[in-house]
């Protein structure tokens, strides 16, 4: 049985969206146990409503949090005036031993925030990085990291991503011996700022299957398995992405609208379409693992309807499964003295 | 008449596509006088191949230069070694009146430091920015900037790129009162780097309709009409982006292959498929100005055939007929001492 906590009053529609992803979830896993995190009173009586009962509410508990991290509160507001808050008391129960696993579609940067400084972090982990999986040509996947954790990183940043990105790519995703590039503007070893020329030069010198830079269409070309970058890059590039693909497939529609002759093809390709467009879709990916952090925490689309929710918690499953923590830890601690960076030391603590 | 010098052995196709373009840009634009660089032994012949005679032939005038950079020369290539190369040879001409502008789709890098040493910098412009007019999904045409020329850059290039972008997207593109952003990760103030925070708060003082930070997603939906950025974000974006694009169309094609009510239905929507393809071609751009030269610089994708070097040339026309570099210079002297930056100086030198 796994236990995860889930931020009930996390998300653009909580908490109807997380407790209807919350017995989707529950319906679909049998080892799932689920700590439901928010306001009591106000969850008790949607139990009933969203059809969590019998077997299903007997693999949940509720557990009291008096506040809620909203879009104007600051990510820092947890560890100060909501320390009461939702998405801090579901990590807290990770952090004592509670729960595997937390599940988050709230506030972002308040989910980071609780995850690195309630849950901690791993030993050698400077920084968290938000995965995004991405489906690439090849119909595999691609690991980008990181999507939006760290505006600002230096190289050693970019090689801890890449590490622990090629441990999720081999370890979750079961992509055999990954390929690893470091985003850049070119192919060529001297193309790309000093950072990522510096993370290409210790890349090189470790025991992963590095092969040098990618560029920006090697994240949907399938040349590469996991591409590391800064947060900042990762975030314009794949906000820019989900919007671009949106953009083409409503102009596509628009364009067969213009004529009957097309508009008869558009209602014959109109399966076809649609199983494309699940492919692109965020809500089946459900949410992006933050790894680096102690134990597995997820963190989920602000606007994530009740199946994007129950495809995040499936995702904190598969990653418990995986024990991905604790194979990030035995990489890290492999490969980072190979890095010169020395063996890896505590951690940052817990608070 | 404006004239025009053409980097012939510059791309991947040169110089047939180039000639090819070339003769396209003839027959289209009789305000049109072509000075065609490269090696004349070579390029003699292959006029009369290529059609280039009589009326057309009377419009142009081949100038000699004995070397060509190659991907494998470095960019400054051009100021030592390489000072007979083709592209350098063409700045030449724009540098010594001969030429309006030049258009390259040879080595980038090179093409930027021959448009920057040879034919020289606006005054009060630090960097010149490689510009990029995407289509949005309203139809309209968004500008982002800088998409290659560099890699790093402090706010106040961030700040030029924007000012160049919002003048270009007015005066060429008829966009009114463009709304121009800086390309970040939230569009809350406090979200990105210091950079881009500090881009943001000098743009904030200055007469141009500057409406914050943009998002990934702002690329596309035509929230805005121009995005500054830098040039690793910039080219990362664009280069994910056409990958992206082109991997959504073939996914969408082997969807539609797979039965056979799609197979008919897809073959009722080529005709408009077809036509949104079109829409997202770079090859319809021809070219990204370089802005911020003393003349005008268009720089092409390496693998061109004729028709974006015809569009290229094209670009290269308008740019002229609209006198960007003019009004970029007019723009720039009124609005960077708002910019607290003082009155711009004389620029870098030309060499």
């Amino acid at each position: 049985m796994y236990r995860i906590a889930l931020d009930v009053m996390g998300g653009d529609h909580a908490p109807h969206a997380t407790l209807e992803g919350a017995r989707k979830a529950l319906e679909a896993h049998e080892d799932l146990f689920l700590f439901l995190v928010g306001d009591e009173a106000r969850m008790r009586p949607l139990l009933e409503t969203h059809g969590i009962r019998g077997g299903l509410a007997a693999r949940t508990e509720l557990v009291h949090a008096a506040s809620v991290v909203t879009m104007d509160d600051k990510a820092t507001a947890i560890l100060r005036e909501k320390r009461d808050s939702s998405i801090r008391v579901a990590a807290k129960l990770v952090k004592d031993g509670m729960a595997d696993g937390v599940v988050s579609m709230g506030h972002t940067g308040a989910a980071m925030i609780a995850s690195m400084k309630v849950i901690g972090m791993l030993p050698g982990v400077d920084r968290p990085a938000l995965a995004s999986v991405l489906p690439n040509m090849k119909g595999r996947p691609t690991v980008l990291l990181d999507v939006g954790a760290n505006v600002e990183c230096r190289s050693e940043h970019l090689v801890q991503f890449a590490l622990m990105g090629s441990v999720y790519a081999e370890q979750v995703l079961g992509v055999r011996n990954p390929r690893v590039g470091v985003l850049s503007v070119g192919e060529e070893d001297a193309k790309g700022s000093d950072t990522t020329k510096m993370a290409a030069l210790t890349l090189k010198g470790l025991d992963i299957n590095f092969a040098g830079n990618a560029e920006g269409r090697d994240i949907w070309n399938g040349a590469f398995d996991v591409v590391t970058c800064d947060g900042f890059v990762g975030n314009v590039v794949l906000k820019s992405s989900e919007s671009l693909a949106e953009g083409i497939l409503r102009g596509l529609r628009d364009s067969i609208m213009g004529s009957l002759r097309s508009k008869i093809g558009g209602f014959l390709i109109k399966p076809a379409m649609l199983s494309f467009k699940k492919k692109l879709d965020y809500a089946e990916y459900g949410g992006a693992p933050l790894l680096g952090v102690r134990a597995i925490s997820i963190i989920g689309h602000g606007r994530s309807d009740g199946r994007a929710v129950a495809n995040g918690i499936r995702a904190a499953l598969r990653a418990c499964e995986h024990r991905v923590a604790d194979r990030i830890h035995t990489a890290m601690s492999e490969l980072l003295p190979q890095a010169g960076y020395g063996t890896p030391g505590e951690g940052d603590g817990a608070e």
